[in-house]
């Protein structure tokens, strides 16, 4: 089986056509047409083997992971996706494998209404790098660069499941604690908050996704917005299963803080705006929690009980810490 | 350095901004707006070292590679660059190939007016995935389907380089052979065929770039027209220094048939716009040469001096024949 057989077996006739997808896999390029008055949202991300997944690890949770954690980017913009080219590249074919991570893939593409619509398919080490596509009315993205002094700071979901999961990938040890199999699990199978991303277009200042973590992605509003903020530790929503799995309160939020791939987005709202955020996220399946304010000046406060705590922690750097 | 002071430091202002740019790196999408009545023609391509390139090789000359082989697709449909997202995979971060690599790229990026919107870098075996964008006409891209019976075969440029310099990457021995410096470099900055591709938009029936190699990439036409084709292997365009390097003329034409990475447009007209290619050609300063014709049934035949040559030449698979 060679390149062309590949595309040809895993990649073509997989999904119902969109109307907007005027050529698909199979020419030098695919054609595409965005509606009328839409901004169209782009983004791209790589995992690597041994850097952002173990290479061994399911065929299906790689293939949701590397389309959750692009559409996640989608989310943070509040884009609807349309769109989405696969890069993948393989030691060599293994159909078992293919099958796997194509069937999982198109499971997460079809619930969002995501066409592939072409790539590459080369001979390496495992990596795959996807690039998606979506629609934003135009000047109504949310940017990262909109917060405001004042504005009330929110998180989707709880955090910290992800990094406990890693903690399962990797140490074999602690496959034995409460919940490890549900934690793993959430660590590879999070899901993108695609509708909530929708429902806070007219509502949100700023808007990030926590994929390096809360400290380092709330940074980046910070930075982009010239603003500060003061987070309230205390607040940090997690779940009763890290709380058993880590059996301490205050590791939990320190997970809660760095842990990244978590996927849920991060957020701010005006003090007028937070009465329209219960009826905005109730349909969609989402809670969120408010954790701090922005302030004037560019520091990042941690708070619990009222005091500064100054624990030591990094945001998930690629480079600085590798994941394996 | 970290991966954000990467980006800020090579990535961040380095290029004018597009007007149709709303929002460029450093957010957690980029924002862009397509013109009205055009489609939007989108290609990824990676390249891994040890397979497209090896890992030593200059990182200028991997960085155009990477850009003018993406180009070549848009090319290879007439269409208009304008956006290109760049997940660049290191496995560390070494400054000086770094600066090296994105100087070539920003030069190739500016020269064909393509914005860097955005991408990925990660920790990881070498790679480059890049996801180039550009516009086409609506309903008039230069599609691999649309050959017809009786329709001339034509190529640009000369074929069978960009073997010969893989040759002078990979075996030194050949390095002592007339012109393998030049042959070299040609492996490595081939030129995309952009304004070829746009000035035939009008005028040529179906066209594909030479990615693969000659045989192969004519093969595609063939398959999605649903047609043959006959090639006279002694019209194959090759250049003085290719004959001088291999001193064998049938060698040459064996190579212009199967070298890849030519990134050459192989294209096909009707005998009606035959006479419209000189006028429309002559400015781009792209040479073109006429070597077969489409016929009925679903075979390539080779043909010299009136018989059927029988050569045994597989096209470029990175599957099937490992460069490196």
């Amino acid at each position: 089986m060679n390149e062309f057989n590949v595309i040809d077996k895993y990649f073509i006739d997989r999904q119902t056509q969109r109307r907007d997808v005027l050529l698909s896999i199979g020419d030098d390029c695919a054609l595409v047409k965005a509606p009328e008055n839409t901004a169209i949202a782009i983004s791209t991300d790589t995992l690597v083997a041994g850097t952002h997944f173990i290479a061994d690890a399911k065929p299906a949770w790689i293939a949701h992971k590397a389309l959750a954690s692009n559409l996640s980017d989608l989310a943070a913009m509040g884009a609807t996706p349309s769109w989405v080219s696969l890069a993948l590249t393989l030691p060599k074919i293994d159909e078992h494998w293919l099958a796997e991570f194509c069937d999982a893939f198109y499971d997460l593409a079809d619930y969002y209404g995501v066409q592939l619509i072409g790539g590459d398919t080369t001979k390496g080490p495992l990596s795959i790098t996807l690039t998606v596509q979506g629609f934003v009315p135009e000047h109504r993205a949310l940017a990262r660069s909109g917060a405001k002094v004042g504005d009330w700071i929110y998180v989707t979901g709880n955090l910290g499941d992800s990094k406990a999961g890693l903690d399962v990938v990797l140490d074999s040890a602690t496959r034995s604690r409460p919940y490890s199999k549900e934690l793993e699990e959430r660590h590879y199978l999070a899901t993108p908050r695609i509708l909530a991303g929708q429902a806070l277009l007219p509502i949100a200042s700023a808007a990030v996704d926590i994929s390096d973590g809360l400290i380092s992605d709330l940074k980046h509003i910070l930075k982009r917005s010239n603003v500060g903020a003061r987070v309230d530790v205390d607040l940090l929503p997690t779940s009763p299963e890290l709380r058993e799995f880590l059996a301490d309160r205050q590791l939990s939020k320190q997970y809660a803080l760095s842990s990244g791939e978590e996927y849920e987005l991060c957020f701010t709202v005006s003090e007028e705006n937070r009465g329209a955020l219960d009826s905005a996220l109730a349909h969609c399946g989402a809670t969120y929690t408010r954790i701090g304010q922005i302030r004037s000046g560019n520091t990042l406060e941690l708070q619990s009980n009222g005091k500064p705590v100054d624990w030591q922690l990094e945001g998930f750097d690629h480079f600085e810490e590798q994941v394996v």
